[in-house]
């Protein structure tokens, strides 16, 4: 049976670029960046040209691209950074969250400030998934470090108004006395949609290679020019002291080259998959109880994921009738999987959070793949509804 | 000029047998092996094969290995854990440690224990590097609540009486009602020297793959069988629910294909390489006011290594003075390399720390590359002294 890997936002494929970039390094080029000897000196160039690449993608200076194993380790080490920052400098530890963010943001920030005697404010989206700049900067507080919004949810793909965000909460900081950091996570974002986190105007960001067809074990956390932060992982000065570890070389270096070819076709494959995502959805929404989640505005989400809720069944049957009809998709988000935990985003929303499927392509997705999709998802609910009456 | 690179200890080659398993997982299996489908359950079986290979090299059941992203991380995870741990249970953050532990076992000690409002006793060694397990008992107070102590220095290569450290610090634990867990850093000993964390009987270890010719970006936590602690990296259940972020199977499988080989070959590749290092040490020790450092008998040091102390001559020259005549070694700790610090090992064993050079080798180092050693030594170093005087 053919199979159609319809699951690009939990794992994408490698691109052949990034393999091909990635091979000499594995096999040919073992040296530590950091030496001085012939072979650092090689290995430390490839990982800057990494670095440039990394950073031309999305709008940042060279040095403000740490490179970290991916974008969970980047929203730890910016969480924690930002809250000792604030600690150190007034301790203060007050956070501000959209509701919407991945557990990776929410669960480092509900610890770190719960250590330093801080709390974090938890604010609201609309029934699109969509958070509101003004509510927002009205949790703002004299003693808010830090406040953290998505650039795109990982789960319905809502765009998030970062712009303004940033700019009622520079604002609203102005007002009360505060000094927050803002911290946008573009790991959803980042290879899908353009993303200029310069003209955004936030201090840090996070980045994940996998995402678009880099490397698994690669990420990136963005800090603004002259911003400095405590390590969340000591014992070393790699990455201008910003974290320690000897640098995985190769996938840095694969993560570089997913980005330099996606900095060239990334509008050619947003239009593809956001076209190949609409014939899903249409395809899905034809049928009895199933509704397309986050906004009917398709300049206002992702390109390249459907999330579907499905009234009456229960997302784990669906997924394993479709793994048996040949297509791989995936429910919620992408890291609740093994807890099966109700989704915080749709409940957010007001969605049923038992009941959704995410639906993602990406750079090697075919028409094949996405038309596959809608006579099997039938079949699919059809038989499940069959065995229940 | 044929380049000789005897800098294993910072970054050894990947072994083929890795690389040959991380293909086809880089290649043709993209899929987050969390998830429920094909894709995912093909994943998760080469992860889990990964998990039982370097179990079996290390002494330890598979669910005891949790993966990382490589030695620094685990040594910031069991440290901020086994901490976290501590004050959960009764508000305790003392730390006892080795003058000779790797800087991110010692400055996530230092972070941790202070944030908590503990502190950190450091233990020093003797002139060899070794530390005494009654000293290391010496320190313990009713409120220790981590006990670190390397299973092999990464400097200078001395073996630490792991076993006789566990069964002081028990024995001091119950005297005075500590309940300290004990950690072993065995990163630069795993792949040279037979290590079994089980009959070792600590709670918590560090390994790291490319130490031995697995790939960057791969290591693992030994939690032992029943220990719960929090997780540094937070946000997902992966590792069961240790350690978030989504696997890095390409890399893990290369752990587990490099762990697998090495358990094979682990006495022939020790021999070889300590008559290697016997070599490169007698070429160099001929030489004025050259010394090996460590311990004299060779079963109390790792086979890999051989550390050298230089009279007259500051250590950078001398690595850039080799460099040009082919061969690449380095300068003290693997991690202080870009801050040209004095290495604090060779501080506690009161060696002269600006001045030390580390050589080593590995799986694919030849007798010609062991041979290249010294007349370039020999060469670099009377060139620089005539230089001087």
């Amino acid at each position: 049976m053919t199979r159609h890997y319809l699951d690009h936002a939990s794992a994408a494929p490698l691109r052949p670029v990034a393999l091909e970039a990635m091979v000499p390094y594995l096999r040919d080029h073992p040296a530590d960046p950091g030496r001085l000897h012939a072979e650092g000196r090689l290995t430390r160039v490839g990982l800057e040209t990494a670095r440039e690449q990394v950073g031309a993608l999305i709008g940042a200076r060279p040095r403000e691209v740490v490179f970290t194993s991916g974008g969970t380790e980047a929203a730890n080490a910016a969480v924690h950074g930002a809250i000792a920052r604030g600690v150190e400098r007034a301790r203060h530890a007050h956070v501000v969250l959209a509701a919407i963010e991945h557990s990776c943001v929410r669960e480092s920030a509900e610890r770190s400030a719960a250590l330093a005697g801080g709390s974090v404010t938890v604010v609201g989206c609309d029934a699109e998934g969509v958070v509101d700049p003004a509510a927002l900067a009205a949790a703002l507080r004299p003693d808010t470090v830090l406040v953290a919004l998505q650039v795109a949810n990982h789960e319905v793909g809502s765009i998030q108004p970062v712009t303004e965000a940033v700019l009622a909460v520079r604002e609203a900081a102005e007002r009360c006395g505060a000094e927050p950091l803002v911290l946008a996570d573009a790991a959803s974002a980042v290879g899908h949609i353009p993303v200029d986190l310069g003209a955004l105007g936030v201090d840090l960001a996070v980045v994940s290679a996998h995402k678009f067809g880099g490397p698994k074990g690669a990420g990136a956390m963005f800090v603004r020019r002259g911003l400095r932060i405590p390590p969340l992982v000591l014992g070393g000065a790699q990455e201008r002291a910003r974290r320690a570890g000897l640098e995985d070389v190769p996938a840095m270096v694969g993560f570089g080259a997913a980005a330099a070819e996606v900095a060239g076709t990334l509008g050619a494959e947003a239009a593809r998959n956001a076209a190949q995502c609409d014939r899903i959805a249409a395809d899905a929404i034809t049928l009895a109880g199933v509704l397309r989640a986050g906004p009917t505005d398709a300049a206002r989400r992702l390109p390249h994921l459907v999330c579907l809720t499905v009234e009456g069944v229960e997302a784990e049957p669906i997924l394993l009738a479709l793994d048996q009809r040949g297509i791989a998709v995936h429910s919620g988000s992408a890291c609740s999987s093994e807890m099966l935990e109700p989704s915080p985003v749709l409940l957010a929303m007001g969605a049923d959070a038992d009941r959704s499927l995410r639906v993602s392509v990406g750079w090697n997705t075919t028409e094949e793949d996405a038309a596959a999709f809608g006579p099997a998802f039938a079949d699919a609910l059809s038989t499940l509804r069959a065995l229940r009456a």
